[in-house]
């Protein structure tokens, strides 16, 4: 049976303020996105694999300066570049992460090959750097990672306690991940989230984008998911699995148990983000409790969209 | 209302296989598991709460050299000691959680610092150890983590690609861990978990015992629950909160919930391992699909037991 394929993706919720969007950022950042998805969905098209398309999506987005992670990685306290990853399967339920890695320009891969290649599942800090120039990633130097934008807004709060996650909150605050989901034609699910971050984050802190079940999780049995927002709420809700428990156990449907999680289950905590998701049949949701979400899809029945805000 | 309080502690499933296993060592194991139950107990009799008396099992557990976890911590690949452990209370859904935690003698106290004392739940690496030192926890040296039999484990295995779950493969394979679960009068639910992880391990291999969700979960709507085994499976399965969303979901018991994801989820994937958790009844369930799990509960009804294989 040839299935419905489907692909979504984000670049994170919490935008930029309506007020502080300009028409010509407005364009860049659609622009990335559709390049992305225009081009993941191509994968797909042509028979490749969920797990390839949502790498190829992810990777683009990572190249691009203009979301938080790879490339556009927001610094930290120690004026770095810590970036997570996640990636997972749902035939399998196989899965693959990455935590806290410096210098490498595309998380996404090296925690492809953790899933692929080894008998882990996260690697974090130094040992997972190891692990990628085992398999051949090159490291770049600090000039790759290097944003005028992202370095002020580094500067303006480097010295005090606080850390924020990417834009500062005169900017409103904006909770910068990139993901994407998909189903391929056999009817496989997979899942990927990638980040850089909080500006000014210190003590080694991990948030839920390369956590199982907190910002990523696949099954085949009931959806991808890709989560954006205040990771620490992510990880104490169990966001992503939870959107796939909710289907498996309460019978919800994909819309309905997105909705239940994004807008009753994480506000009860004061968790603010969003999600991508898709099913087997090729569904998609994009629930969003910020002001905006980056977002866009694209499927086989001829629908596609690149959204911003809750238009 | 008054509710049933309720504690149960584990040191890991996966425990020596009955033939190796002698009267003395057994003698010993035993005494170290009934010394934690009974006094982590009685800051449960006492009025205590269920976070104080999770944190009192584990401390005890952690301070045992018998168990792998803080002193009784097994040597990674470097010749390090690098643990895990993370702690959550199920009415607000707090936690907080360290891994790959250098020197520090109780890292589930670390993890309660996390909790309670800041704006994260995962902190990771030296940044966890800043973390730990801003908040007066002091660095021991080497020879406090030094244990002869550890040494030799890891001597065995050290020049090669292997890594293992704490005994050597010759001895069964044993998941070493330890953790708590427990109800208090008032009905708080809490759970705690904490681990040395793999002899020889390499990379920032980061298992289940740090991850909420995977390793550990509470929530005083369903339960409290600490995992053990090997914790890469646990982190696919997300089966910390399974346990819970199977409960909340689909109306499972507290004792099916259990076995359905020890004795069918989890082997699926060839998982071995097991958990122990209580919920708000003071009802106490401890699965495990090995050969054996260092265990043992206590509750206001006057039971009491300390097991190892199932006899």
């Amino acid at each position: 049976m040839k299935h419905n394929t489907s692909l979504a993706i984000h670049g994170g919720a919490g935008t930029l303020v309506r007020g502080m969007m300009t028409p010509t950022l407005e364009k860049a950042y659609k622009k990335s996105l559709e390049h992305a998805l225009n081009l993941a969905y191509d994968v797909l098209e042509k028979g490749g694999t969920a797990i390839d398309a949502v790498v190829k999506a992810t990777t683009l987005l990572e190249d691009s300066p203009l979301f938080n992670a790879g490339k556009g990685s927001v610094f930290t306290a120690e004026g770095t570049h810590e970036m997570d990853a996640s990636i997972m399967e749902g035939e399998q339920l196989r899965a693959g992460a990455v935590s806290l890695l410096k210098g490498i320009r595309n998380p996404i891969l090296v925690a492809k090959e953790v899933m692929e290649n080894s008998e882990y599942v996260l690697l974090a800090g130094d040992g997972a750097l190891k692990f990628a120039e085992k398999f051949g990633f090159i490291h770049e130097g600090d000039d790759y990672f290097y944003d005028k934008l992202r370095f002020e807004q580094w500067q303006e709060i480097k010295d005090t306690e606080k850390f924020q996650l990417d834009h500062s909150p005169k900017k409103d605050s904006k909770f910068g991940t990139v993901g994407a989901v998909a189903c391929d034609r056999i009817g496989n699910l997979a899942a990927a989230t990638s980040t850089g971050g909080m500006t000014n984050k210190r003590f080694g802190r991990i948030g839920d984008s390369p956590i199982i079940g907190a910002g990523t999780y696949a099954n085949n049995n009931t959806c991808a998911v890709s989560c954006t927002g205040n990771g620490e709420y992510f990880m104490r809700n169990v966001t992503a699995y939870e959107v796939s428990a909710l289907m498996e156990f309460k019978g919800l449907s994909l819309k309905d148990a997105g909705d239940e999680v994004i807008y009753n289950r994480l506000p009860k905590l004061k968790g603010e983000g969003g999600l991508i998701a898709v099913d087997r049949s090729g569904r998609v949701t994009m629930p969003f409790n910020s002001e905006g979400m980056y977002r866009g899809f694209k499927n086989s029945v001829g629908e596609s969209s690149i959204s911003i805000y809750k238009d």
